[in-house]
């Protein structure tokens, strides 16, 4: 159920019916919006009666939703969520670029990786300091170093960092650290880290599931949303297919169908989407197309030498040139970078 | 095994090499490119010495075919093919965009959706009179009248018709009425119906099966150009997987990737890869941006009166906004439409 | 709609209710049972009121059938359909084990494997004249002198012969020398082959197509039943999914989904399903277990010399010990062979 | 690379051997086995000479190992892994039963249940305490209350108690209660959490991620050996593919492969796998005539009342039926239950 309240309700309105949702045994969730205020109702297994609440003063209506993802829904908060990150946005006109190497590896590396995106037209490094990988026996990352030489290319770019976190047990530490926290496809169901997101104030950039359909990942967000921090960017990032000779599908038809479902930022991965270097601006380009609201590109100073996923970075050259591409295609749609 | 003639050789020269092919028990297949022929070698099952050819008159060079497929390869012919469909292209710089409803209803409403799409620039129009169902309860086409009212159709529109064969019994029918003749995902691995389109002389527009591998959808044109039947545009149409949000999931990845490995041209079906009209616009510009050289779509004078996927059908009006849309993403990546 | 009549309506009463179907613009199928008649309606797309039937005479009940298909489900016929193969049984208590090389290669080879297969207990002998490959330059079968050689095998065994047919243009060549036509798992969906099946009277092993749902499968069932031929058995032979280990994925699942959905009997061919020769004994013993009413295996006197499917099939002496395990899991849920 | 040594090496050449790897970086793993030790080295990017270790003395062979995985592998342990769970085994000859519901709901639910499927010759009780759910809106389980009645219910029956951790902040007080920890499918490349269950001494229950391939389950597994716990069983439960009949696809094929792998245990969850509780029993027929080493079984006594999962879950009644028809089928492959 979603109360929707008048433009121009008092905040007094808008406590008496905080108040009316909790003396039921709910949860009342208020989410601002430019015009007005709504408020989300959890915790309601049977139907609740929209009279409870078209009655009381300020209410304009009372819907019932019908998914079962809510605050993530449009139906919920009809624009567009646009999160801000230290005056940099994700979401909204503007496309969020993010680049950057898969791991940070060394000081001269992230550094050369940074100056390098930065040049090009990016406002977000990425980089792994802690790196989930299929074997015990593969390099995991720098781990806090990796991410005090993050923090250092900050200072010395500006951009700011997208980073992992892996587990509750390291994410006050990354937070620390980072501007945006990116939650790895093969997390987006760990409930528990989840539930620790909500409570936190960091922006998230949550990566699909290789096999989490677009109904799942809703209800991912909305664990993080539901514990109250709704700073939450989706990130397509390929699904696991029948297909052997891309690394993933690329599913670049979540991308129009999430911008009809909710509320919240899209983000495309076309690195790990297609896992070839050849072809990663090709679903670029396609990815801006289809409405996405940002890219997440991998770039090396020497993608032969990469400790992990070397062969679907760019060259800081070949990022050029992508976000040549990029801008045409943003313009094209009406976008800028 | 490709042998590749010099810029100038002569077409003795040519016959030479044919003749030597044709001595030890092989299939030579001469393939025209703008500079120079290369002539294709196939049933060779152990390896064949480059010298056998490479000391003959007017050989520039013998190459080691190192995948499957043989003839739809890059290897074999670097330039993209151009198909000339009475003087409308499909590949090449020009989009070929397509379009119609799902199946021939009718005379008014064939005539009324070709004049619609024409208006708003498309040059071929799609129809089904043979449509494979799903169930053998549902409507199965209109048959020879179908193809009747689409050559009609033409006639008084100019467009070109694309249209869907089924079986070698209708093919020779079909072959006299169509401009284009299109193989539907179910029947992209019906081998028989394949060589028999490899004798004919029409275009053919071969669909992806939804669970086909890229190189099982290249071995199922290989099969057609062997036999001698050069004119085969892929058409991506969405494959299936676990997500059920849409109906398939259009494939854009396979875009970049065909074009790399093969010559033949890549056309894209956002109507049936996502099966949702309002995302329609969204995947067929992504198709664009992607590198499609051209994409089919269905049009319906009024789709929810369709006797067949209504549900993903555009309204002439919505497809006149689309065409809009496709030409800007086209022009910004320098194609026309 | 199905129309069930008493167990002792006359033929005068149940010639009634199909006059009445006919008189309404719709088809009559009369499924003759152990116990009594039930007549089939299709083509009726509104609902029909049951008190159009209820009420002549003979008539126990007319039942609204919910799924989309309905010849083959058991809905409308509850009994298990026993395919009858010149004696030889195919449904029923018995389990039907079809066994033999994947392709006819010679008379010696087909002969070799025919005795053996016999020997070890199978009562059919399967084996392609007619290859559907994925390229154009593998080995296509020996086409007519392949099924002369399946003849030879059948007058000196006594197997009864399993062969494909892969087109309308040779099926009734194929069907003169076949006892059960095969229907490949890429020509499941083949409408035009399946209208053509519904007309004959020869048993049909119909193979699931690699990404058919069950539903698809059923229906593509329902297309020859509806077109009057019941003698149809499904034949389950692995899906496509994402894991590479095996050649499919073998869907035991839908064994114990189709006994609960349709009459029609249900074989399983762990050969093609796991596609590892090692394996294929513990996917036979566990289709046994999950209630198949047969199995098809690839048996070849040598396999590493086998034109085709090499890897998966059986050398007679395994072959044997595979009918020794099946004999024991058969007996132990209370089935012969 | 892996060290075989010799069945009479002393202690002393075992550690010279031992120390011998540690001199060069890399990281020894001694694995007793019935005839003799082997010792697998990990950390080895390079490839390492065998003349290295065959010259030391008590070696008897050195072997490179060419999968990823390496200490899962029946390369480097051949015999089969039991792992003693107080008493009662998983793996061996014996089949390994876990039943009981889905969570923990009650004193009266989980000591009924837990009577129920020890009087059906279970030995092992599954029950969930912490619940993994899609919404955050779903009942997620009792908690500790849930591991205190697991706790009452093994002392009142005997039975062994199964159940679910999901994170590294509850490991401690679950391992507590539990006799096997159960990961669920979406932990499993929770690799934060493997990394913790590789340093405790509990068995641990892997559950296949629901799109993992063999070898990602594999190395999945290889993350908590590599830390020093042997003692884990791999449970299949079903793959996410297109079929949407059953809630996910039981993958049985994985049975035989894994047991050819690796020397873990492999147990199947036939009630996840399928998710129909009419079907249940025909699957778990199936995964143990597939060679699967137990089954864990969903039973509820009231399961029209399940919290979760009760269209899945058998009453103590079938699943006394399902014991009866399991021993069966156990016995007829030369295995008890």
């Amino acid at each position: 159920m979603l109360v929707v309240m008048n433009p121009h309700a008092t905040q007094a309105e808008i406590d008496g019916v905080v108040e009316k949702i909790r003396s039921i045994g709910l949860t009342p969730h208020a989410i601002p919006g430019a015009q007005r205020v709504a408020i989300g109702i959890t915790g309601n297994k049977a139907g609740l009666e929209p009279e409870l609440f078209t009655t009381l003063p300020g209410v304009s209506d009372a819907i019932r939703v019908s998914q079962p993802f809510k605050l993530v829904s449009r139906e919920v908060k009809e624009e567009d969520t646009v999160i801000d990150v230290g005056g940099v946005p994700i979401g909204g006109s503007a496309l969020a670029v993010m680049a950057g190497p898969c791991s940070v590896e060394s000081r001269e590396q992230i550094l050369e990786a940074a100056h390098a995106v930065r040049r090009a037209g990016a406002r977000f490094l990425r980089g792994g300091a802690y790196k989930p990988r299929t074997s015990p026996y593969e390099f995991q990352g720098l781990a806090e170093e990796g991410l005090r030489l993050l923090a250092l290319a900050r200072e010395e770019t500006g951009l700011k960092v997208v980073t992992e976190v892996m587990d509750v047990e390291t994410l006050p530490m990354v937070a620390d650290y980072a501007d945006v926290l990116q939650i790895g496809a093969r997390n987006m169901q760990n409930y528990s880290l989840l539930k620790h997101l909500g409570t936190i104030r960091k922006p998230i950039l949550l990566k699909r599931g290789p096999s989490a359909t677009i109904k799942e990942w809703l209800m991912a967000a909305e664990y993080i949303l539901s514990r109250g921090n709704y700073a939450v960017a989706l990130c397509e990032r390929g699904i696991r297919t029948f297909e052997t000779m891309t690394r993933n599908t690329l599913d670049l038809n979540a991308v129009p169908v999430l911008k009809a479902l909710t509320h919240l930022p899209v983000v495309v991965d076309p690195s790990h989407g297609i896992g070839l270097r050849a072809h990663v601006p090709a679903m670029a380009r396609a990815a801006i197309a289809a409405g996405a609201d940002g890219i997440i590109v991998e770039v090396h100073p020497r993608p032969e030498r990469a400790l992990s996923d070397g062969q679907q970075s760019l060259t800081p050259a070949q990022f050029e040139e992508l976000m040549r591409q990029v801008r045409v295609i943003a313009e094209a749609i009406g976008r800028g970078v």
